[in-house]
């Protein structure tokens, strides 16, 4: 930053705890988790989630093993409402499983919101409104601390009026001052036991005080100072469950959800990956695993954590970043020699020693606990990665493959790599890529063939051509919509169609018409076997048909 | 995980550290920045960067305001040995610029390490050996203590017996205890002090110690008290410089640069973006700004980070995900219409009240001071974002836009969208779609045409059609080596052509050869405007020629 913009940023202040108790605690036991992928991190989705998707991901959440879920703000929209009502009356809630709902303290959505949990066996309502001198002033037009904090207790008067209106539903109540990572510390312990006077929760049935770093303003240990502050200035402790609430605006979520646990905190707040406004949520899947790694049991079971983030990226329509912690694509993977070599050594001796305890370098997790296998561990450097030949392909040579021949390139070219114990240049990439893959003319090849626009009807094409296969020569004939398709069908008259077109892609190699066309056409054969082949030509046409001949090889040679 | 999983996890050792000072400490000062980019960072790129590349990437570390950049391991292999060979001999490196090179302890590394530091006016020389219990037992066959210790004191006096070959460069030497996270403490310290009593290091010329979380095992507090005991334990604290290098296996890696910072460390090594092995190094930029936000000045301008980003992206071939602090696509985006009303009226009331300090709900930090715009604050919540339109499209219809198509889609689909203050559907955006790109037919349509196989040479074809364009039929002919290029030289032939092919695609739109193709054409006109245009069809020819009608007519009307 420029000195002259640094000059309108001042300092956090710092909590006043000069006894903290935190840095001598170890985490040891497994918190109360609580997901709020459905109300914020799907609030946060460029392309926010449909019912059948939310129904998808909350499924899945059971299955992980969360017992508490935010559903969603149902008074706020008819899509939210709806989605708890099918919850319910669809009977989607196991026994053991809370629903958690959001609202602000404003009497038509509460009343809203308690019809929404009409017929749940368990819920929890969960009240806030924003309370940091920021909010006040510019949110709610510099109101007073007074103010704000009867805007939370009326907020609770009503829904203690409620409460009776579901009189089946084992019914928890959470309040959050919202904003309470920059709110005065005794501001937020004043408003929370307001409520909890409203409220006169009991050990037996507790308030949830959730207090959420909304914004991450400052360093993890002085979010770990504010809970512990809280937890030892609250007047009934026995009768809350503190919850946290952490964001990553500051790249120290985790941190902060760890350090406020160490703290006293009993619960967490989190999304899956970090999903959520921003920066994002507390990763719930880190947090969790990090546990694991040091021999805590969370009651979350991320033991088939693909399938997990292969049901999130397809209903979020987001991607795990590369190198997330256990989740990215990347970190189960040595590029230097160095590591390599030591990984090896690690799962030599495991297997030697029959080791009890784990004990690898650079990994401190085994891999196949969570479902990722170990020939991903360690990829040859370089251009050998399977996203890197089709990278070099593409960005060296103008040839764009289809992301679905990307595997059996990368296999193949990986293949030639491994055989010659080094990495390759880009130029042997691209020849080895024509070797294996372009204009490819064994079993059959294309002697000669010519196109009739007149044959057939309107937009269609007779397609006449002499092949050779098997070292035999034929004429075959065919007619189509186009080039390719008339071949297709010259092919199957002559009895050599043993394949089904699966998908063609074509484009020019380098811009501009007169230049190099390459196409790409993939056939399923037998078994449901598929397979790529390429075709580069001066002529689009020949390019299409060579590429059609390729595949009709390789799946032959398969 | 699986509890028959967790069972071979242990918890990691507390540090014996009861009186720690760090929680009470604040960060107030800026420590000495190095990049590791080049190296570390470098080292764990799918495809690593060409020398031109490095060149690049050094300067714009030099921009930002780096002094110290390690920028290889010359002895590894030639292409790091020559790069700075070329900074030295090109005298790219500024006066003020320090380079550090990486080195481990074995006589010809060292040899061919001081060989490519000749004539260089400063530089650090970087050695590191492994001294973890789990790498002394897995990679060093259960080397001991001694025999590791001997490794690094040996090492140390070969670097110490090579520093008079360079008597004209300014040299300081550091050590790192690589796995020092997960070393004994006191190993650590007996280690580092054998390298200081070989080194003979003075208050003027110290030694750096590097303490490296290479693997960040623990939760980041523990980090924090090793770096203070081993601060306060070590003899002659007054000559060294202690340096942090975190990872963050366990997302934590900026956390634990902060805390260690708090307890007395001097100096930071990390990457940009927190490029490296696995989950990556530290990010240097997310620990930067958070001092900017806080009102410290670091040395170091990411004023202008989506240039850095950009460069970064290009050199790596990696992307910044999205959530990522301060650099991410969607860090200064709300979602939610809270957020947005609270952002708004933040922005209104520091412009009417003309405030000296920031103060802005929900944002940290003045997207303006890292040079990202106000109007990417606030997007307009679901599909109507512009990478979500071409999302729809192919997800829900099966239509894959050209990736440089999708601005031209996408700001067209938003304007509608605005227009009508709401969300449009999936079935509105492929109407849209259709409506504005596909098969536009004014001022020219396609009318009837012929193709001819055998007009010119082998390959080539001769389209005749007949055209509308603007009200007047027109009969026109050309010969190319496909029917869209000959259909482009009709149009030259015909006076009509004001425009170069750029780019074209196809695809079917659904697998199999009856279906409908779609084809995209990128045209170039005046004062090289770009422009696409789609056509559908069930023959591929006719998609193609429709496409470039289409193209056309949309460039005449820009």
């Amino acid at each position: 930053m420029k000195p002259e913009s640094i000059r309108k940023y001042r300092p956090f202040p710092a909590v006043d705890l000069k006894d903290r108790q935190w840095p001598d605690q170890v985490i040891s036991a497994t918190p109360i988790w609580c997901s709020v992928d459905l109300r914020d991190g799907n609030q946060a989705l460029p392309t926010p989630m449909t019912v059948e998707e939310k129904l998808e991901y909350f499924e899945m959440l059971v299955r992980i093993g969360f017992k508490q879920i935010e559903v969603g703000f149902p008074s706020a929209s008819d899509t939210e409402f709806n989605f708890l009502r099918r919850l319910i009356e669809e009977n989607r809630i196991p026994d053991d499983v809370t629903v958690q709902v959001l609202v602000q303290a404003r009497e038509h959505l509460l009343r809203r919101t308690f019809a929404a949990l009409h017929g749940a066996k368990q819920a929890i309502v969960h009240l806030y409104n924003s309370t940091s001198p920021l909010q006040r002033r510019i949110t709610f037009n510099d109101a007073s601390q007074e103010k704000i904090k009867k805007i939370a207790i009326e907020g609770a008067e009503l829904i203690k009026e409620l409460v009776p209106t579901l009189p089946d539903c084992d019914l928890t109540l959470q309040y959050s001052p919202e904003s309470f990572s920059d709110t005065e510390l005794d501001f937020s312990l004043e408003i929370c036991e307001a409520v909890m006077d409203v409220w006169q929760p009991t050990e037996e049935n507790k308030i949830i005080l959730n207090l959420p770093a909304t914004v991450e303003w400052a360093t993890p240990n002085v979010h770990a100072d504010q809970i512990e502050w809280f937890c030892r200035n609250l007047k009934e402790r026995n009768k809350a469950i503190i919850s946290l609430h952490t964001h990553n605006d500051r790249g120290t979520g985790v941190a902060a959800t760890e350090l406020g646990l160490m703290a006293g905190a009993d619960r967490v707040e989190g999304t899956l990956f970090g999903n959520g406004e921003r920066t994002g949520n507390l990763d719930i899947v880190t947090v969790a695993l990090n546990m694991n790694s040091h021999g805590i049991d969370t009651g979350l079971d991320f033991s088939d954590l693909s399938t997990i983030r292969e049901v999130y990226e397809r209903t979020t329509h987001l991607v795990v970043p590369e190198r997330q912690p256990y989740s990215g694509e990347l970190v189960f993977t040595a590029f230097s020699g160095s590591h390599q070599d030591a990984i090896k050594k690690g799962f030599d001796r495991r297997q030697k020693d029959k080791a009890e305890f784990w004990g690898v370098p650079y990994l401190t997790i085994d891999p196949q606990d969570l479902g990722r296998s170990y020939e991903a561990i360690i990829r040859i450097n370089s251009q050998s990665g399977k996203g890197g030949i089709a990278y070099i392909l593409d960005r060296e040579h103008g040839y764009d493959l289809p992301k679905t021949m990307h595997p059996q390139v990368g296999t193949r070219i990986y293949a030639l790599a491994d055989e010659q114990s080094r990495e390759l240049t880009p130029n042997e990439i691209k020849d080895a890529f024509f070797d294996f893959f372009v204009n490819v003319s064994a079993p059959m090849s294309l002697i000669d063939y010519e196109l009739d626009h007149h044959a057939g009807e309107r937009g269609e094409v007779a397609c006449h051509a002499e092949i050779s296969i098997n070292g035999e020569t034929r004429k075959i004939s065919g007619i189509g919509n186009g080039p390719i398709n008339a071949f297709v069908h010259a092919l199957d008259q002559a009895g050599l169609k043993k394949f089904s077109l699966v998908d063609y892609r074509s484009h020019a190699v380098r811009g501009g018409s007169d230049a190099d066309s390459a196409a790409y056409i993939q056939l399923q054969g037998e078994e449901q076997k598929l397979v790529w082949g390429a075709g580069v030509d001066s002529s689009i046409e020949m390019a299409g048909l060579k590429a059609l001949v390729s595949a009709y090889n390789l799946l032959s040679a398969s």
